[in-house]
């Protein structure tokens, strides 16, 4: 079956063997496990319930980052958001990840805001219009609870003055023929696109460039956004830096579809915003089910649980393997229905909402403690 | 023959009427300097020897700036730099007409210093070089005498908090297949120099957006970078602005040949710190000349003023036109030898370099009077 995952693109139903294979990236194995696992454990947490599940499922030079922190030089995180919607539950994803990535490593977070690429990409968008829609999903970055003092959170045209300069540096280095076969641009791009991933790179050698020495850069981000880092990876040692080493994960899927959740069809989203009430319309309403269509069906032949996206979204969000294991056997045998499946998701995202809807308030005030500008 | 004008190359022997067709400007004709006679009359200021002489010989939109400010609506001048060596006179040309135009109109000037250009477009140049180049040139900005208060100088690496997200806006409107026709890009363009004409056409609406209403902007510029602004012409008006006017010059030709003087050949070019010994020096060894190979020759057969480098300086520089003439017969009729055109030439340039370089010194103490930065 066709599917399409580029950085500006993501449909059909994704063949994630293919993907590895197309884009060079390497599986993570039971070794890298077993040493992030031996890290997280020296601050009294188990393996991330995403790696345990193989939600995060890829990475580029992992276990160099690891080589080197355990000899005392410690890395930094980079991850962003471009933004041109309001932060949904598929956001959230690879964010609360890298939360426990800070958690377990004490490390600083460079958060960027892609306030130029979303305006670049979207024909409907007006910069004024991403501006603001950074400063909303910051509010989202910051009620995920990363460290305050370490984590620094920016949009690119309000901190245009530090990135600019060095995206130029970046630019030198990447011709127009690379810039095409690595996105696919054309005669119809517009030039602003075909110069963005230069912004893209800039974080990944940028606190490296403030310290005035060479730092290791872990980069966590959803699969699509790889052909941007293979293109600051091809680049930064030509500059004198490390290659930013990264970990990537798959697409939570929309509530209706396969695919990427996408922020612009309201149906297939949960925003962090939503409330309670929301959230449990929505799902009931619109979450695919892999349930039979009646109870008596349902009793007889049991769910696939497979197919059912309230499943499949417990997988990224319950923690607890007993839990889901048996939610699993449960649905599978026809001991669980699927309006019981959908309300037990409902619980998980209101419980998850509930304390992150409160944190999103407060950050409005912590804002400028997290923020970075020129 | 043979001749090559674009925005980073000028080369062979320039055919400006050529130039006007290829590039579609229009000749700057009698009823045009007669209107911005009788503004210059009103300051007490003849016509620009400049104009006069047709140096400053083609324009777009010229009509209509004049037209608007006859009607009260002021128009602002934009020009400026890339950075790429120390200032010649050659630089100094325009810059000496762009002092006169906001004499006469009373005006704001907007100076752009194109750092990230020189380093987009120079294998050699680091971005530190350009951006400490961009400091000097501007100390020779300020020493031409600009008004203080109404001259705003920056460059594109100090200004781009401002700068980068306006040109974000031209790019969104800008394709690489226009980019490609109007500078040539190919594959092995980096996607810096791609973007880079996005930067150069901010300064000529960012006083409208800083202004919240749209305000004329006009443009004095050597020929060469002509390009560019038919693009920000192009584009302008899809963003709601006026399409800005611009006013064009030809080049002084180096010292010993013909084409745009060049930074970097220094035999060819007097900086402007140069001191009185090393211009009589370059003067007399390197100006070529129309002048016969022997005094008795050129008493009897005459010199050709008309390929003579001396006699062509001046006619950018001397601004007595009774003078200038006397000097051309005296030339051709051989009463006048080659070495006392030159010396001439060197007593014109020592004493505007002197006052140049005296102010250019005090200039180091009003830089943050001109800068503009984020």
């Amino acid at each position: 079956m066709a599917f399409t995952v580029t950085p500006w693109e993501v449909s059909g139903a994704i063949d994630y063997d293919k993907l590895v294979e197309q884009f060079g990236v390497s599986r993570i194995g039971p070794g890298l496990l077993k040493r992030i696992e031996a890290h997280a454990a020296k601050k009294g947490l188990p393996l991330h319930h995403m790696l345990r599940r193989n939600i995060f499922f890829a990475h580029r030079d992992l276990k160099w980052i690891l080589d080197e922190y355990e000899k005392g030089n410690r890395f930094f995180l980079y991850t962003g958001r471009g933004p041109s919607g309001s932060t949904h539950i598929g956001h959230l994803i690879p964010w609360l990840f890298t939360k426990w990535l800070q958690d377990v490593f004490d490390v600083e977070l460079y958060f960027q805001l892609t306030d130029d690429e979303k305006f670049l990409f979207n024909p409907k968008l007006e910069l004024e219009d991403t501006q603001r829609l950074a400063m909303e999903n910051a509010l989202d970055v910051i009620a995920v609870g990363f460290k305050q003092g370490k984590t620094h959170i920016f949009s690119n045209t309000g901190y245009a003055k530090t990135l600019y300069p060095q995206a130029c540096r970046v630019a030198k280095k990447l011709t127009f023929s690379t810039a095409k076969a690595v996105f696919g641009f054309g005669n119809d791009s517009n030039v602003g696109q075909i110069f963005f991933t230069s912004m893209q790179a800039v974080p990944a050698f940028l606190p490296s460039v403030q310290a005035g020495r060479n730092i290791p850069c872990l980069i966590p981000h959803a699969i699509d956004q790889d052909p941007h880092f293979r293109v600051t990876r091809d680049i930064m040692p030509r500059m004198g830096y490390y290659k930013p080493a990264s970990v990537q994960c798959r697409f939570l899927p929309g509530l209706t579809e396969d695919g990427k959740m996408s922020a612009s069809k309201a149906d297939t989203a949960i925003y962090t915003t939503d409330d309670a009430r929301t959230v449990r319309k929505k799902v009931l309403k619109h979450a695919f089910s892999g349930g039979q269509p009646t109870v008596e069906e349902h009793r007889a032949k049991g769910g696939d649980p497979d197919i059912d996206v309230s499943y499949q979204w417990l997988t990224f969000l319950e923690e607890n393997d007993a839990k889901l294991t048996q939610v699993y056997h449960d649905y599978k045998s026809g001991r669980l229905l699927s309006g019981e499946l959908k309300l037990m998701l409902v619980e998980k995202l209101n419980g998850l909402l509930t304390g992150h809807q409160k944190r999103r308030e407060q950050a409005r005030k912590r804002l400028d403690d997290f923020w970075v500008k020129d």
